[in-house]
């Protein structure tokens, strides 16, 4: 039995037969639009993902400029389809659509966030096709070193929406944890359904940059397979050993190649763990000032399968051996923030299962 | 009067016929061959720098490519002219130039490293135009974080030597600090005239990387002049508010400058001080397992001046307010390894000096 909130997406583009037939219940399509990408979700009023449409059409990367209309085209391009025959199918979209260089600016929400407080700051911008697009804004954390999400907002309400009758009453009060492993990780604490706080690591993004822009990528070739005892090394030099910092440890990825002690095909995954168990350790610091620790946490992780599969390793290192993985959290927040926002009704079978 | 390890470096390039005259006495040439550049330096007997020669021919940006004799030409572009006048005058040379990838390897020394032990590593290299080059080792610092050094080594022995007479000998079993701030900047402690351990902080290529590479840069403008006030505001995050590690506070660059409370131009600034307040906090952590701390601490600085000022700066925020500039160490170290090696012998005036 399905329930609203809980959309299970199919495992591949629809085929177009599928998707003619899909859609006669089209009941929401979903953007969740970034700054290199662009993916859009096509669901029945039960919540099931239906059809999905990707492309590298971000908000940094349009078919053109959006002046000529750069938004409309790529919109028109994911969506078009689906929209010729529900045109009436309402529209939503998270992420950097709604920044200062997206196609229409959703100011920020301030923490602490609930999922009330992103509905009402919904902004909506009209297409040059007619429809009205609905953007999510971002959530903002003010202080001395602010902090500001786009998407992953939607993702934490996804994961939340999960918590399901009981359980999710018995864990709203709980604070718990939520990692959102990429280019720029974010690690949320959430309490009562709401978003309290949240950090910010730019990991994946240095990572990167050190590799293809710095002196230590030119002693590095890329391995078949990672290499798990390379990363684990990394994690545990960061957490034991990393006491001068992560611009003093990173240089280790070239000296033990110096020294013969890391081959060229582990120097990348050995600064991969350096840098994840850097941020983990910045982030168990952080933690011990609100009294917590990593050290038996149980805490969610949000994205790519294989990059939070590294990060439940780099966590069992910190004591923390409770990680779960959420899957589909994008198109369930989606969901979720749509229905929230009174865009889709939930089929009488779905509130059932509410 | 002139005492040898003191030369006199000249001010600018001597000209056409100062050269022609200064040949008469020379006694020595010295490189400082690194990745992306060479200087030559020309000494008179005394020690003094008569002329200096500088070229982007780092071993990495060598005219041809090294097994086309890359590394001969680029000797003879920089130094021909003066061995043309005084072809038996000896040549030294540190710096990247004794690495895998220079001309030819000189093996690391191992810390603690003495002068002596430098000078005993020693290895020489035929160039096709008959003259010997003397290239002198870096440094290595064994153990799970590796550390090696090419022609700071030679840098750290010019400021040491600086330290004469009398002074000289009360100064010798105190332990003290030297920080050569750049790409990759070091920090060496040193005790009895040898290098007791170093920290590689790779501070300056990331800085470069982040700039360059990564989000951060695309906010930023380059600013008329330095902006002290947010150069010092990034260093006392660091310190400060700095638990979370680099890669969450370099986040704030980019958010202070989204909510207004820093712009475009102080941005560079900004992050250059998060990184060296970072770098100095990491540095200070390593000092405290030592029971010693930066502040109260009376230490030397070497490199560029500009970039020790920012150092100097820095170092007051964390109590360590006696950062001397050491002045052209590089010439007076080479002078001063080769002295070591009898390459040179003291003129008669420089060894009453002694």
């Amino acid at each position: 039995m399905k329930h609203a909130g809980s959309p299970t997406p199919t495992a591949s583009h629809a085929a177009a037969g599928a998707v003619d037939a899909s859609h006669a219940h089209a009941a929401l399509i979903a953007l969740d639009w970034g700054t290199t990408s662009l993916r859009a979700y096509l669901y029945d009023a039960s919540g099931n993902v239906l059809a999905t449409r990707g492309s590298a059409a971000g908000i940094m990367n349009l078919p053109c400029s959006a002046d000529q209309g750069g938004f409309d085209a790529a919109f028109d391009d994911a969506c078009g389809a689906w929209l010729e025959h529900a045109p009436a199918v309402p529209v939503i979209a998270a992420g950097m659509v709604g920044s200062a260089q997206g196609w229409l600016e959703a100011p920020y929400v301030d923490t602490p966030a609930s999922a009330d407080a992103l509905v009402a700051g919904i902004v909506r911008v009209k297409a040059a096709c007619g429809v009205t697009l609905h953007i999510v804004p971002g959530v903002l954390q003010r202080g001395e070193l602010p902090n500001v999400m786009r998407g992953e907002e939607t993702q934490i309400f996804g994961a939340l929406g999960q918590e399901a009758g009981a359980a999710n009453a018995a864990d709203s009060g709980k604070r718990s944890l939520i990692g959102l492993p990429g280019t720029h990780a974010k690690w949320a604490v959430v309490q009562a359904g709401r978003i309290e706080r949240f950090h910010t690591f730019m990991t994946g993004e240095v990572f990167a940059a050190l590799r293809d822009h710095t002196i230590l990528g030119r002693t590095m070739d890329t391995p078949d397979r990672p290499d798990t005892g390379a990363f684990l090394h990394g994690v545990n030099i960061a957490r034991e050993k990393g006491q001068a910092g992560v611009l003093a440890t990173i240089f280790s990825a070239r000296t033990l190649g110096l020294t013969g002690q890391l081959s060229r095909e582990q120097q990348p995954d050995y600064l991969s763990g350096l840098l994840i168990g850097h941020e983990l350790a910045g982030l168990d610091a952080v933690l011990a000032q609100q009294q917590s620790a990593l050290a038996g946490q149980s805490l969610r992780l949000i994205g790519n399968e294989a990059l939070c599969e590294r990060y439940r390793l780099a966590l069992t290192q910190f004591g923390c051996t409770q990680a779960e993985l959420v899957k589909h959290a994008t198109e369930r927040g989606l969901w979720r923030v749509a229905s929230q926002a009174g865009l889709v009704k939930p089929a009488p079978q779905a509130a059932r299962a509410g």
